[in-house]
């Protein structure tokens, strides 16, 4: 935790609160984080006894202390908190959609006696001719990297790594389309669960193989990018025959898998992203920076060179929402 | 256990010993089944101690008391008995290959006094400008498809579906290439380990409900056909998607997520098969009968009729096997 800064006003509390983890800001004037708590308490991880009491006792455990002291504080919150297994359901907007949109749409819970909690929604693409999609609290973070770089409003592609990424455009302020890909969490499922996790050694690789471990990611890259349609569970299973006959050094075989996922996400997003409305558009990679590094070292294999690499926007986007909300009146 | 038909001498006894399970067969002319014997003892779970006495122990179990009674008979053994986690391990035979090369690279273990157990190697096929491939067991099928109908040594494709599904081409009686795909494994993952299996229901379905399962495994093949290079990991995220939005009803999801495993198989499989050399081949599905009538039926909306559909053929691969390894002097 860090203590708030007492010389600035806090004006807002903002909760971006995940399936695994909840994450508390305490916001001053033009989004400053004047403080910040982190808990283990994403939806599916509440203290006991869970349900709406489990709620209530982790947001008390990291917002209650700044409430006391700041009573009247807006509070506001984005991702799975608003899904049905969240705290109150609150169901998608649809594409095109802005923060005006999950502010209008936006659902309220009684969070502690006298606080309110306001809950963002996520949002739905339905493109009609291809199934749904949905995402809940990265339209949060498209939100706050709107705010720190207005001319995206125009025309961006934001890429946000991570267990199910996303590849979202945005036109004209709005949020158009977007696609997720399961590239986090295959790979880890084939790592634990699979054949292709058994030669992959367990200890952390040394430092001593990182160019090694670059090149299988950049060739597996190269395969994800020559591949022929439908060849990926194919490709998979390379990892296992390059290891067996010794082509690949083990520590490099996990290397491997996430370049051919990774490879493949690229693959499909980048020729989304050419087409015709958003031809040209900058990418921008938003998530957690060692992920977006790599991310970044697979678009530059690809030819392509991400516009920002931004950590964390949730604080600001979080605000953009109770601003459009009308929570923030002038203090 | 089928008791012995006294009435025919018997010539051979051969081992089908994959990871799971040993099956034994007591082979007379023909490559007729005297009588089989199946255990839970696949490489991989052997009887303890494990190691060569598991192997031992679990070798006089299925076959101890055949060979009491006809001490002299060969015995033979293909799948993953060969490979680095088996008994002895039998190096791969590279591409292209036939029953006689497995035949002359055959390794020997005392499998009992006075018992030599002859163990066919795997196959290994490198194109060299992409990852090599590898099989076990599968080459031992396709030598058996081979004697069930010789007219598929002039051209043929062999697919084998299962948890590494196999496409091999067949040319002039020799096994020219193949490739692997992980399909059984990773809809198996997925479905245990990821979030696509949280909407599916536990129990079975009713079969009142086979005609919408049967629509979704259609949809998904369907969805697969239509997809666009790097698409899949965006394909199975709909497995959740159509669940969220009640338009799948939720037994009829792992319908769609096997549709779209075996879709994306098919799309590369029959584009390999279509190739100049073997485009017209036959396509001779041979495996489980009830995963045989699920490819027969994605191939049939792909537009391909099967030629044929056979259950194991393993019996008459080791006869084959055993046949050219010299070791079926007559009676």
């Amino acid at each position: 935790m860090i203590e708030p800064d007492v010389s600035a006003a806090p004006r807002l509390v903002a909760l971006d609160w995940g399936t695994s983890s909840l994450r508390a800001f305490l916001l001053g004037d033009g989004a400053r984080v004047l403080a910040q708590r982190q808990a283990d308490c994403g939806i599916l991880r509440l203290p006991a006894p869970g349900g709406r009491e489990g709620f209530e006792r982790a947001f008390a455990d990291v917002a209650g202390g700044w409430l006391a002291q700041w009573p009247r504080l807006p509070v506001v919150a984005g991702g799975m908190v608003g899904s049905a297994q969240g705290w109150r359901e609150t169901p998608y907007v649809r594409c095109p959609a802005d923060v005006g949109a999950l502010a209008s749409q936006a659902t309220r819970v009684a969070a502690a006696p006298n606080v309110e909690l306001w809950i963002a929604p996520g949002v739905l693409f339905d493109p009609g001719d291809a199934p749904p999609d949905v995402m809940r609290g990265e339209e949060i973070q498209i939100a706050g990297a709107l705010v720190k770089q207005p001319a995206w409003n125009t025309r961006a592609c934001f890429v946000l790594p991570g267990t199910h990424s996303k590849w979202a455009w945005v036109e004209s302020g709005r949020l158009l389309r977007f696609s997720t890909y399961m590239t986090g969490e295959i790979y880890a499922i084939a790592r634990q669960h699979s054949i292709l996790g058994r030669l992959m050694p367990q200890a952390d690789p040394s430092p001593s193989l990182d160019a090694t471990r670059d090149a299988a990611f950049d060739a597996a890259l190269d395969a994800a990018r020559a591949s022929r349609p439908g060849e990926l569970t194919h490709q998979l299973f390379a990892v296992r025959t390059l290891g067996l006959t010794d082509r690949l050094p083990r520590e490099a075989l996990a290397d491997y898998l996430s370049g051919l996922l990774i490879g493949h996400e690229l693959v499909s997003g980048l020729a989304q992203s050419a087409n015709a409305r958003t031809a040209g558009a900058p990418i921008v990679l938003i998530g957690e920076p060692a992920l977006c590094r790599r991310y970044a070292r697979a678009l530059q294999r690809f030819g392509v060179v991400p516009a920002a690499q931004l950590d964390n926007t949730a604080p600001l986007g979080l605000w953009a929402f109770a601003q459009a909300a009308d929570l923030l009146t002038a203090a």
